[in-house]
C-alpha cells in the first residue's frame, strides 16, 4: 500500500490558482465570484473554527458545468470544495489550502419522482424541506431529518442522519444511486435504480460520507417512503438523565419501532422553554414520535407508556394534532436556535458522539459530570435511539481559558466514546475537526486503507484537501 | 487512474507456487491439503462453470492463520482464494490462476452476543442457521436469509440477501464492522459497535461484496433483530403471473411492512409440489409471512387480503402455527432441490436480476416468453418485493446446443434487465459469470474507479484473481 504523505507544508500555488480563475472566467463569466465577502460566507459553517475563504466560488447549474470547472482545476492542480447549505459543523467547507468552492445550490431541480418505486432523482442543491414539500402531494416523504434545512448533496456527503434514523436510517441506507463528477472530470453513475444489487464494489457507500474528498456528487437517488396512516407524538419527563437514557434503551430493546426518540437535558429544555414558549417541565425529557396504521401506533404508544413508568417517567402527553405535533417538533429542531439564545455572544459549538446504546447511559452521566466540571454551558440531546448524543458547549471564543476548557471537554468526550466501543462522529462528519480521533478510531492500518482510497481516485489530491484523511 | 490491465494470459507461477505450498506445510502441517479431491471441492459452487481447483486448501483457525497464510503468498504472489460453505453461483471459489484456497469452515465460533445492544460477533465460518440456533434462547434472530445455509463470511463478501430483505435489508444493512485480513497481511476493523457513525470513508460497505478480492473477512458484527412476538405466513394463488407481480407491487406500494413476499410460477411450484409433497394450486404463487405484534399481523394479513382480491387472486391460507409455517418455508428454501429434481441428470443453471419493481412484471412476463420460446425447461420465482427474481434453466451440460441456448437466454435476461433500469445481479455477485456485464451495468469510467481501488488494496493482484474486476 502506498505510504501517507502527510501535509508538512502549505501548497498552495498562487499562480496556478490566478490562471484557474482566469480560465473559469472566461468560460463561467459572471458565475465565478471573488468578493471577499462571498468567498468568507463559502468557507463558513456553524462551527467554531477559523474561516479559511477559497480563493474563489463558481455558481454551477448542471453536471457539465461541474466537470467544466473540476476539469480546469485538475488542470492547474487548485483545489475543489464543493458547496451546499454550509450547515455543517466540522469545518467541511473550510479551504485551508485555498481553491475553487463549487456553490451547488443553483442545482435544485427534483428530476423525476417514481411514486410506483417509492423513489425520485434529484439534483444536490435541493433541501430537506423543499424536497418533502415537493413530494407531499403524492402522499410521499424522505425521512431523513438532520435538523437544518440542509441540501441532500450535502446530507449524502456527509452520511447525515437525525431524529429518523432509527426508523429509516442514515443517508447511507437511504441513498440508492449517485451522479459523481471524478477529480479527472469524468462522470460516473454508482449504481442503478433497483432497490438491491450485488454487482462489484459498493461505490454509493463509498461516496455517501466522503465529504466531496472523493468527487463532486451532482444527481441523487433518493428512497422514499409513503407518508404514515397515523403519526402521534408525545413527551415524557424523568427524574434523571439516567431514567430517560435507560427508558429509550428499554424501548429499542423491546422493538418497538419508534420513528423518533429524542433526549433533551435539563439545560437544553430550559433554553427550549425560554426560545420556544413551550411549555415543558424542567427535566430531561424524552420527545417521541410513532407511525404507522392508527391501531399500531396506539400500540406503540400504550407500550411506550408502560416502560416509561418502569424508569419513573411522568404521566405522557399526546399529540395527535398536527400543528400540536408541527409545535412539538419545531420546538425540537429549534434546540440549535434556542442554545444561541441561551448565552449571547457565546459561540456554540456542536459536537456529537454515538456509541452502543448498551454503554448510553453511563457515557450521558459521566458527560453531564465533566459538564459541570468544567463550568461550562453545555445543553446536551440527542437521538438516544441509536445511542448517538450532542452536546454543544457555548464559548466566548476571546476568552482563550474557556475554549480551552471547551477543548479538552470535547477531546474527553471522544476518547469516552471511543473506549466505550463508540465513533468519534455519529452524523457531523470527520471535516477538519475530527481528523486527529480517526486514527484512533480504526487504528492506523485501516486509515493506511482510507489513504489508499483517497490516493486511487483522487491522484492529484485536488478533492476537498485537509477533510478526513490527510493531504499528501 | 491508473489504466485497466486485462489479463490476456494465465500469470501462473509453479515455482513460486510450490515455494508457497513448502512454506504453508512447515507452518500448518496437516492442515494444508493438496489431494484433487479437495482442491476440486473447494473449486465446486453450485454453478455450471467448470471446475477450476487451487493448487492447496489450507484450513485455518483463527485470525492469526489467515495472517500467516496470507503473508506467505502475499511473499510469494501467490493467488489467496477465501472458502466458507462453497454455495456461491456464479464461480466465485474457483481458482483460475491457481492458488491457495483458504478454508475459513473451521472459525465458526460464536465470539459475543450483546442482547442489549442487538448485535453480535461472529467468526466467518458460522452459518446462517447455526447462528439462529444459538441466538434462539435469547430471543434474538438475524433475519438474512438467502435460503441455503450459507456461512456469514461468504454471505458478507457477496452481499448476500433473499427471502427477508425486503424488511430487513440485505447484507449491506446488516453488517456493522468486520475484521479483515488485508493482502499485506496486516489486520483492520473496518468500524465499531456503535449504529451508526459518519467518521470517514464506509470501509465496512467496500468489505461487504467485495468478494474477497480485497482481503479476507476474519470477524463479523452483525446486527440482530428481536424474534417477533407473532409470525404469520400464507400462500395466495393468481391466475397470471402478472397478476401475481401487480399484487406484490401493490402491496410494497402501500406500504404494508411484509416480512417476505415470494412468487413462484407454475413451473417452480410444480417442481415444489413433487419434491415437497405440499399440495398447491399449480398456479403462480405468492408466499407472503408477516411478523410483528399479534394485531399488527392480523392487520397485515387483512391488507394483503382485499389487494390479492383485487388482482384476482384466490382465496387465502393462513399459518399461524409454527409447524404449518416451517413446512410451507421449508417448501419455499428447497426450491433448489426441488429443480434439481424436475430434470434429472440436468444442471441447474442459477440466475437473478434485479429491478425496479414498476417494471417487475413486464420483465417477468417477457422472461417467461423468452423462456418458452427458447425451448427451455427453466422455473422461476424471487423476492419480488425487491424487484429480484431468478430463473433455473436446467441445462444437459453434454448437449452444446442446449448450453449455448441457456446462455443465450440468460444473456437476453440481464439485457433485459439492464435495459429496465435493473442490475445483472441482485444477490449472486459478479463471481466470474458476470464480470462481463459489470461494464454495461456501471460504464467503463465506473469500472476504472473499481479498479482503482483493486490496485490500491491489493496492488500484486492476488486476492481472489479473475472475479469482478479483471486481472492486471
Amino acid at each position: 500500500m502506498e505510504a501517507r504523505n502527510l501535509a508538512s507544508e502549505d501548497k498552495r500555488n498562487p499562480v496556478a490558482v490566478k490562471i484557474a480563475i482566469a480560465t473559469l472566467l472566461s468560460k463561467f463569466g459572471n458565475k465565478v465570484v471573488t468578493s471577499e465577502a462571498v468567498r468568507r460566507q463559502h468557507a463558513h459553517t456553524e462551527t467554531w473554527y477559523a474561516n479559511e475563504p477559497p480563493d474563489a466560488v463558481v455558481y454551477v447549474a448542471s453536471t457539465e458545468d461541474v466537470q467544466g470547472v473540476v476539469s480546469v482545476c485538475a488542470e492547474h492542480r487548485v483545489p475543489i470544495i464543493p458547496f451546499g447549505s454550509g450547515t455543517s459543523f466540522e469545518g467541511h467547507v473550510n479551504a485551508p489550502f485555498g481553491g475553487i468552492s463549487i456553490d451547488l445550490m443553483g442545482m435544485d431541480r427534483v428530476i423525476a419522482v417514481h411514486p410506483e418505486d417509492l423513489d425520485c432523482v434529484i439534483q444536490p442543491g435541493v433541501t430537506r424541506k423543499q424536497l418533502n414539500e415537493y413530494l407531499r402531494d403524492q402522499g410521499l416523504f424522505f425521512p431523513v431529518d438532520p435538523g437544518s434545512n440542509a441540501s441532500l448533496g450535502g446530507m449524502v456527503a456527509t452520511r447525515a442522519s437525525g431524529t429518523t434514523a432509527i426508523r429509516y436510517g442514515t443517508m447511507k441506507d437511504n441513498v440508492l444511486a449517485l451522479k459523481v463528477v471524478l477529480p479527472s472530470g469524468e462522470v460516473i453513475t454508482t449504481s442503478r435504480r433497483a432497490r438491491k444489487s450485488s454487482a462489484g464494489y459498493d461505490l454509493t457507500r463509498l461516496f455517501v460520507g466522503s465529504e466531496g474528498t472523493l468527487g463532486v456528487i451532482t444527481e441523487i437517488t433518493l428512497k422514499l417512503h409513503g407518508i404514515p396512516e397515523a403519526v402521534s407524538s408525545g413527551v415524557c419527563a424523568f427524574p434523571t438523565i439516567a431514567d430517560a437514557c435507560n427508558a429509550a434503551i428499554t424501548t429499542i430493546q423491546s422493538g418497538i419501532p419508534v420513528a423518533r426518540i429524542e433526549l433533551l437535558d435539563e439545560v437544553q429544555v430550559r433554553a427550549c422553554y425560554s426560545y420556544s414558549k413551550l411549555k415543558l417541565p424542567e427535566m430531561p425529557l424524552l420527545f417521541l414520535e410513532f407511525n404507522g396504521s392508527a391501531p399500531s401506533v396506539a400500540e406503540q404508544s400504550r407500550r411506550f407508556g408502560e416502560i416509561a413508568n418502569e424508569h419513573s417517567g411522568g404521566s405522557f402527553e399526546w399529540a395527535t394534532k398536527p400543528e400540536d405535533r408541527t409545535r412539538l417538533w419545531q420546538a425540537r429542531h429549534d434546540v440549535f436556535h434556542a442554545i444561541k439564545a441561551l448565552r449571547p455572544g457565546a459561540e456554540p459549538v456542536v459536537t456529537d458522539v454515538c456509541l452502543p446504546i448498551s454503554r448510553l447511559a453511563e457515557c450521558v452521566s459521566e458527560t453531564k459530570r465533566d459538564i459541570e466540571d468544567s463550568g461550562l454551558t453545555a445543553p446536551l440531546f440527542g437521538h438516544v435511539g441509536d445511542g448517538n448524543f450532542h452536546t454543544v458547549p457555548l464559548v466566548m471564543i476571546k476568552d482563550k481559558g474557556e475554549v480551552a476548557r471547551a477543548e479538552a471537554f470535547i477531546d474527553r468526550l471522544v476518547k469516552r466514546s471511543l473506549t466505550m466501543e463508540g465513533t468519534c462522529s455519529g452524523e457531523h462528519g470527520i471535516g477538519q475537526g475530527k481528523m486527529k480521533y480517526l486514527e484512533a478510531e480504526y487504528g492506523s492500518a485501516a486509515i493506511d486503507v482510507m489513504c489508499a482510497i483517497k490516493i486511487a481516485l483522487d491522484p492529484q489530491g485536488i478533492m476537498n484537501p485537509g477533510k478526513i484523511v490527510p493531504r499528501r
